[in-house]
């Protein structure tokens, strides 16, 4: 139970550190149950920043700026996980509740840590080793052969600081650069699946389904739900995995385990513990969102249900496309907005805020229904026709009667 | 199309007269589609001021505030009727847009405008006439019947400003007090129902199910969803009324006709141009919010689909009782939303986030599922509990395990 209240309304404040898109999604669910985040963003037009009341400006690496997000705050959690292991010590050792704890997210911030921790508890993950020397890696690469796959254990996302090497020559280079890195066997997968589970301090867990998640160049496009194909007895495996993670690291909060599907069963890639761009179809598709369910598993409420709300739910991702390029001369982005909602009357948006470069996550819809193929079109034009300003033939009907 | 918008986003800024909950739930919708409602609250700790980013503290009878409101807003829309019509009409001589316009909103601000109007449509009504002496009163009873039924022409809401009286000796002090009053039979109805219909500029419509409202002393306390054993010819009927009067009266945003339903049919009681009470459930319960319909409505964005995504769906307030008095000495706000999560997991909140105080509306909660009777028990012993600390019965086995 919350040990601090707001006084204006008898309920906890929750203080995010990070005012990105998971902040500002946080927030609308925080509404609901009648409280409202605290963020901490670097500007004032972060995504968060333009939509939350109480806005800090300041540095997540700034001790002195979490301390200040953290005073008279119920719990301090996170929209990312790049807030140092001191600093988190030191908002603990103030006596402030922090979710996940630091204990816990050095799993997510560490490759290295995690795969460790994994190799300990005895789950499925690719083959691995640190390595500090092109020998070392050399040696790895003999045992699972070329290409491998090199991965700075820190700082990395959306596909920023993994390589995939194909020879010794190439790997100099990288060593140089980050130092120690991970090396990993490169998987022979079928696909990407991702399972969320929440976990509260009282040791209650929620989990959603499998989903699967489709990449372009290392940056998630779509997510399915659930997984098309996988059976009944792989799905709870998955989900079984996922509970035990989040159980024996001791996860406050939400946890994303993403997954490659082999042929002999799923791997762990990696973790987030925080909202996750592979939730976010929770919104409608599930009875109780990742925002809703992160924010009473870090206050330790007992959780939502995780309940379908349709057979199939697909969520696709706005990343910054020729629209958002210089010289784009279609519609602009209200003018999209409006034709979006004119032709796909029941896909649902979600807009950011952010300022739009190509490459970047602007945004992502959702549509609902019963069929997996009509579903994920209509969420793939859509997503796409805010990106390019490109009309799907299986639409252009649609856009020629705006011609009347 | 939107003919202003915020230059760090690309897109529209919604501007809203009052910070009540109704507010505070259009700002949520705001943030799905990239924006952030601008508000107009009488204190910072109002519902959504409490909430929002972009907050103007002023009184809406003050057309300055109302000025300041709207500079830079693409367009000014309310979350109460009480704007003077003469502050409407200065605001659109400014060249703001204003929606639902003054012509339009009057219809919810008089009844006795309402009356004439719905006359001259031939709309079904209850008999009425307007009364400024007692002998008015007295011949309009002659020939209704007492009691009747007399109202104020504006400022009346959830039951105030209406007046059930038995003879022409009570009438005298009302009329002395209140000046001119409306005066209608009293309706010999079956129950409440409403209809709920969005209206773009452009004369797009979108209307949900008509729903039955169950009210206690003037006060909605339930909604249920769809209206239980209504066939389909009737609710088609009153779902053709409303868009009829929307279309009639020229209403921009979300309108709610409040109907009477008789052994002969429907009688419109009132209209509420905003966001209203008996569209809450549209939350969970339609593909589309009736608060991100009004801000696409007054928008003059497309309009969203209205399915239901539940067979059955009843919202029940929490009104504020045994636990907002004085001397209460149970559970506290924070620890009954604890126990309510615990008990009902796939019940959603809504806390409004204002001051406990005996009777106010301080917050909602929905119940989705297929059977009637089953959804409607836990809505309203969830509300119940949240309202008073009273365990139903029929929940009472799980509170008693919280005692192991």
């Amino acid at each position: 139970m919350a040990t601090s209240v707001d006084p204006r309304t008898g309920l906890p404040v929750v203080a995010m550190v990070g005012g990105g898109q998971l902040a500002r999604m946080t927030h609308q669910a925080a509404i609901a149950l009648g409280q409202s985040l605290r963020v901490l963003a670097t500007a004032p037009d972060e995504s968060a920043g333009l939509v939350a009341a109480d806005v800090r400006l300041g540095d997540h690496r700034d001790l002195a700026a979490l301390l200040d997000l953290a005073e008279g705050a119920t719990v301090v959690t996170f929209d990312h996980e790049h807030v140092p292991t001191e600093h988190l010590r030191a908002l603990a050792d103030a006596g402030h509740r922090v979710a996940p704890g630091p204990d816990a997210l050095v799993h997510a911030q560490d490759k290295l840590v995690l795969r460790r921790a994994l190799h300990e508890a005895g789950e499925p993950q690719p083959a691995w080793s640190e390595a500090r020397t092109v020998h070392e890696v050399a040696a790895f690469a003999d045992d699972v052969g070329w290409p491998v796959v090199l991965k700075t254990p820190r700082g990395g996302y959306d596909g920023k600081g993994v390589f995939v090497v194909d020879g010794a020559d190439e790997v100099a280079d990288l060593l140089e650069r980050h130092g120690s890195l991970l090396v990993e066997e490169r998987v022979a997968m079928v696909r990407e699946l991702a399972v969320q589970v929440a976990r509260s301090p009282y040791g209650q867990v929620a989990v959603w389904p499998v989903v699967e998640t489709v990449q372009r160049n290392g940056v998630c496009e779509e997510v399915l739900v659930p997984a098309p194909g996988l059976d009944d007895d792989a799905a709870t495996a998955a989900q079984e995995l996922a509970i035990r993670i989040a159980d024996r690291l001791g996860v406050v909060g939400v946890l994303a385990v993403e997954l490659f599907e082999t042929a002999d069963g799923v791997l762990v890639n990696e973790l987030a513990m925080r909202p996750h761009n592979s939730g976010h179809w929770t919104i409608e598709g599930s009875r109780t969102s990742q925002f809703e369910q992160h924010l009473r598993a870090v206050l330790d409420y007992p959780l939502g249900a995780t309940d379908a709300t349709a057979p199939v739910v697909v969520m696709a991702n706005v990343l910054g496309g020729a629209a958002s390029a210089d010289g784009w001369t279609g519609p602009a982005l209200d003018e999209r907005v409006h034709h979006l909602m004119a032709h796909w009357p029941d896909v649902k948006l979600h807009w950011y805020g952010k300022g739009q470069r190509p490459g970047r996550k602007l945004g992502h819809v959702t549509a609902l229904g019963t069929d997996f193929e009509e579903v994920r079109a209509r969420a793939v034009a859509a997503a796409r026709y805010l990106a390019d300003g490109v009309v799907d033939p299986a639409f252009a009907f649609a856009f020629a009667d705006d011609e009347h």
